[in-house]
């Protein structure tokens, strides 16, 4: 995800969105932007003081809307989310809804990116009173970014469908003690699990529950396909806007869905499996652990649900345009 | 904990020891300072990359040693720890553990600060593959700061005993999710058991695992005093080196001391009540929800306690010396 910028190139911004360079030096944002206290600059610039507390202690939440052939997909959607994300946490930036998405359209048309993946950021921010530990006395923080589109499954492996690997070591942090509805970085576990996945030789991990349940994996959420009904878990992760979106898809297609605890046993019996994420929408997963699904390639419900994913992104009522400079 | 720079001013600081500034122009560091890359700033002026993977993943892990009366208290074992959690994340930031300890002499050192709170942190850092989710693709980064001694538990408030509430809201992350044990920021749960206490009128919060035990709160490690012994929870928690200290003050004390689960019940029918933290070393609870300990003060054994932990910092075994610019 790195964004090396090479350095000041010809790029036709507005200086209004950058800090101040004249648009003749404007540098490249196409390979990643930051959106910071009202200035636009190249993503390679962009950083947090040391002593934020979302860095010291992950307070701290975001969101990342998929930009797809130059419009946001369903941006109402994640908007909503993030403002209960910052809610919930008692995070107060002092930008309210109109400014936030004004800010992401300022940062994505400055970009020139037409497919990108976004992410918004509110951090605690920096304390404001020497040696105080009340997270009330910190100057909370909003920015945002932008990237081209992100894979969470790398494309070329989604294609044929990937390996996940349940991870054993490891298990979901329980909603218990950080709500996976409130989009968190709280990633320890996911991580974990990602290293024991490369180390069996997988593209990526899915993580259970202290009850052997199926949750989610590092960006994602879980389905399984059995006897042409969709089953996802319903608790203990997040309510991912793309699993909304498949859901709301197979209800278009009259495909039912249940939504219930997934018992590992039974997810490994699975006719077909895919993953939801922004990064990506539907990515097939052919083989977990040793035991290979719907004959080492998508499922047929799988890439019908992956068709609509893109097909819905056409849609204009589920796109938020962008005004791009001309 | 912000630290605010007004300006340069004079310091007499060597020349390497800041980046590159001519003496006389040197920025004041006694307010603050970081160590990043060989090179030294007031900590106002470091910060790390808005996509760095300590930031967006919390993958990164930290270490914080106290500095007493111009020397690090205990050293070796805050380092011992610190390399250990390197370890069990698999981050390798190319820095051995002289060159650790030599950047935190040099940060210190060029700080002036006697008395101080020095951070050392590594983060997975940026990944260095666009688009790559794979932490192996990450160049780890190494990097410190000190500010002055921070209280975990407010000076004013330990004098006459904290207000502690038990969080109810919320379970600390268990060790199946999260090794507590491997200094970590995952402080989700930390911070929603701070809004709960700072809600209910107290300084702090304590935190149950899924069972109902004791285990610790932002920050500390907790001990309870029955019968003149010390029990503190065995599991689920950091093995804080402050806790240590005390067990090996007790040892010399002839305290008997117990490891071993707290159940809140036990706990509640506690003689005195304290927490050890590296920020303030031993601090009294006097009140935990609406229950007084020890008459509202702080306990005997714990006055002791807290002695002892400043007479050990005086001893010439438990010092590492800093050079300080003559």
């Amino acid at each position: 995800m790195v964004q090396q910028n090479s350095g000041a190139t010809e790029t036709p911004i507005d200086a209004q969105q950058t800090d101040g360079t004249p648009n003749h030096l404007a540098p490249d944002l196409s390979t990643g932007a930051a959106w910071m206290n009202g200035r636009i600059m190249p993503i390679a610039d962009a950083s947090v003081p040391l002593n934020d507390w979302g860095l010291i202690h992950s307070d701290i939440t975001y969101d990342v809307v998929p930009v797809l052939d130059g419009a946001f997909f369903r941006l109402p959607l994640y908007l909503d989310r993030f403002l209960k994300s910052m809610q919930a946490l008692r995070l107060d930036p002092d930008m309210d809804r109109p400014a936030i998405e004004a800010a992401l359209h300022g940062l994505v048309a400055a970009s020139g990116l037409r497919k990108a993946y976004v992410a918004m950021v509110t951090t605690r921010g920096v304390n404001m009173v020497a040696g105080s530990r009340d997270p009330r006395d910190c100057k909370n923080r909003f920015f945002a970014w932008c990237v081209p589109y992100i894979h969470v499954i790398r494309p070329e492996i989604a294609q044929t469908g990937a390996h996940a690997h349940i991870a054993r070591t490891v298990a979901r942090i329980p909603s218990e003690s950080v709500d996976p509805r409130v989009k968190n970085y709280h990633w320890g576990d996911f991580t974990r699990g990602l290293f024991e996945a490369k180390d069996a030789g997988a593209e990526t991990a899915i993580l259970l529950d202290a009850a052997g349940n199926v949750t989610e994996g590092p960006g994602f959420n879980v389905f399984s396909v059995k006897n042409g009904r969709l089953i996802t878990p319903d608790s203990g992760v997040l309510e991912g806007i793309s699993r909304r979106t498949v859901l709301d898809i197979a209800r278009e297609h009259g495909i039912a869905a249940e939504i219930r605890p997934l018992p590992l046993s039974e997810f490994m019996q699975s006719d077909e499996i895919f993953v939801t994420t922004s990064g990506g929408g539907v990515a097939p997963i052919s083989r977990v652990d040793n035991r290979v699904f719907s004959n080492g390639v998508p499922g047929e419900i799988t890439n019908a649900i992956h068709r609509a994913y893109f097909e819905w992104a056409t849609r204009p009522e589920n796109r938020t345009e962008i005004a791009y400079p001309a």
